[in-house]
């Protein structure tokens, strides 16, 4: 079973038979990332249109049976996510309608500070707001995943220690193997896994020791580094793939609606756009390379199935309905 | 079994314990007038509530299967539909945005011509639109009902025609009983029937012969008469029940934002509010009324079982989803 943790591509028919060529289970896709609901809902119908468009490549999960079911009929099972609570506006009452539309994992925050909790370029960290106490618990009740891949420190510590039930970083790495501002300190990701939580491994250029250089057998020694740590129960991939999208995309994820500067993030003015991937790893055509890598680091078949999937699948199961 | 096929009360636990005390499996709520896509969404939040509050007597419904399993739990099934096409604005992928969110029947229009066809208030009715025909279309792929009860003649039997499954109109009588422009013609209803389709029978007193003095036996005759004349198979109750509503909502219902003036519909200057319901039908509880009038004019166990709610059941297991 593989299964990616987080992807924003520039979806395809062309990308979609590549998810079926590299074997690929199910996805989570990002739909917003500074959308209000409406444009949300938008993005939902555009896949609507991709579902009904090729049923015969990809099909909505929203539970563990449902890539149970992609998987028996030869699809890519697609779990929506929003990676910013910008779709539940200020109305709490939208965290049980997006669930019920299909979205099973929110970001508190993307890079700033949200209603929520705070985002991982503020200056200070408050930690959890008002707001953001009730919508986890809210979240937790329906089933929707708290993920914490763009948050503050403190605002993730406080999350996985409020949430009744495991939270995710679906997309970074440790910070001690790339000291990136997206990627996680010791005590976050022990926080996290403490919750019965998840990570997932991403292979976004700015995530990687040696940017686009990484080899594959850095990333998969830096997995194992991590499952003897603590646990390989805990890890999966959460690539952070954004196949075939112009630079245009990243600089609305970036900047949104928020400022009326350029905001460069995790690049810089000589260096804007998307990164290019890693040779081994430039498309869902490439998730062999990956499984490859993992045996080759020294995990046996139960270590590298629950790595490539079982372990996302495994959360899935427990996480992404009522209790 | 007994379901309603539409009821637009100001919901409350009393009234919630009403449907129980009726026997009611079953209800159709409209939560939408001139709503547009996001206050209908607030309506559904509102219900979200409800469920919460009062999950020892309501529960939501999607499937006839859903009905089954709320009787056999003691509570009643609450199933969703919008009275106007506002809820999907100008947009053909809300309409499986709401299926998904629930929505089971859906008017084409509100008295007044829509986006889609044209209301029984209209002076002209040129029929379904081109919008209209893709709108029907697209409900028949997804199992979301069209409902024509209020709208004009040839727009109804164009979508019966147009329509490649049953229609329904859920809340109206026969005008030929009694001739309220809210009311069906002969043609209006054989069209319907033909379609396969279901018509519930109205209790709300500007579509009752003598209005709030309409007398059980008389009602109950009516229905004999129609089940004689096109099939007990295509029947039901519609109550149309308005329970605690104040008179300001009945404004709402008629004016929305579509005029400044004050328009009285069915009512008038003189009687400008919500009429009395008839003493044999003021409250859900009142259901087992009108199974006693249905074997008072002669229906047999089978008869009844069908026009108090086997029918819709049937209708609901048909139509309610993809095909």
């Amino acid at each position: 079973m593989r299964i990616d943790g987080l992807q924003y591509c520039n979806w395809s028919r062309r990308i979609f038979q590549e998810m079926r060529a590299g074997g690929v289970d199910a996805v989570h896709v990002t739909i917003a990332y500074h959308e209000v609901f409406r444009e949300t809902v938008l993005q939902i119908e555009r896949w609507n249109r991709y579902f009904e468009d090729h049923g015969d490549l990809i099909v909505p999960a929203r539970t563990a049976a449902d890539v149970d079911a992609a998987r028996a009929s030869g699809r890519t099972a697609i779990i929506f996510g929003a990676q910013n609570p910008s779709p539940i506006e200020d109305d709490i009452g939208l965290v049980e309608i997006l669930h019920t539309l299909g979205l099973r994992f929110m970001q508190l925050t993307y890079n700033n500070q949200s209603l929520l909790a705070t985002g991982c370029y503020e200056v200070e960290d408050p930690g959890l707001t008002r707001m953001g106490r009730e919508v986890v618990a809210e979240m937790n009740r329906v089933g929707l995943v708290v993920d914490m891949s763009h948050s503050a420190d403190r605002s993730t510590i406080e999350a996985a220690e409020h949430s009744a039930r495991p939270i995710a970083i679906t997309h970074a790495n440790p910070f001690d193997w790339h000291p990136a501002r997206r990627n996680k300190r010791a005590e976050v990701i022990e926080a996290v896994v403490a919750s019965g939580g998840m990570m997932g491994f991403s292979l976004y250029p700015h995530h990687l020791k040696d940017g686009s250089a990484c080899t594959l057998d850095g990333f998969c020694a830096m997995m194992a580094d991590m499952a003897e740590r603590y646990g390989v129960q805990h890890f999966g991939i959460g690539s952070d793939l954004c196949q075939d999208q112009p630079d245009s995309v990243v600089e609305w994820m970036r900047v949104g609606r928020w400022t009326k500067q350029i905001d460069y993030g995790e690049g810089s003015a000589d260096n804007a756009g998307f990164p290019p991937q890693p040779e081994w790893f430039a498309s869902n055509a490439d998730f062999p390379n990956l499984e490859r890598g993992l045996r080759d680091v020294g995990f046996d078949d139960a270590g590298v199935a629950a790595l490539m999937g079982r372990n996302w699948y495994d959360f899935f199961d427990k996480n992404f309905g009522p209790l």
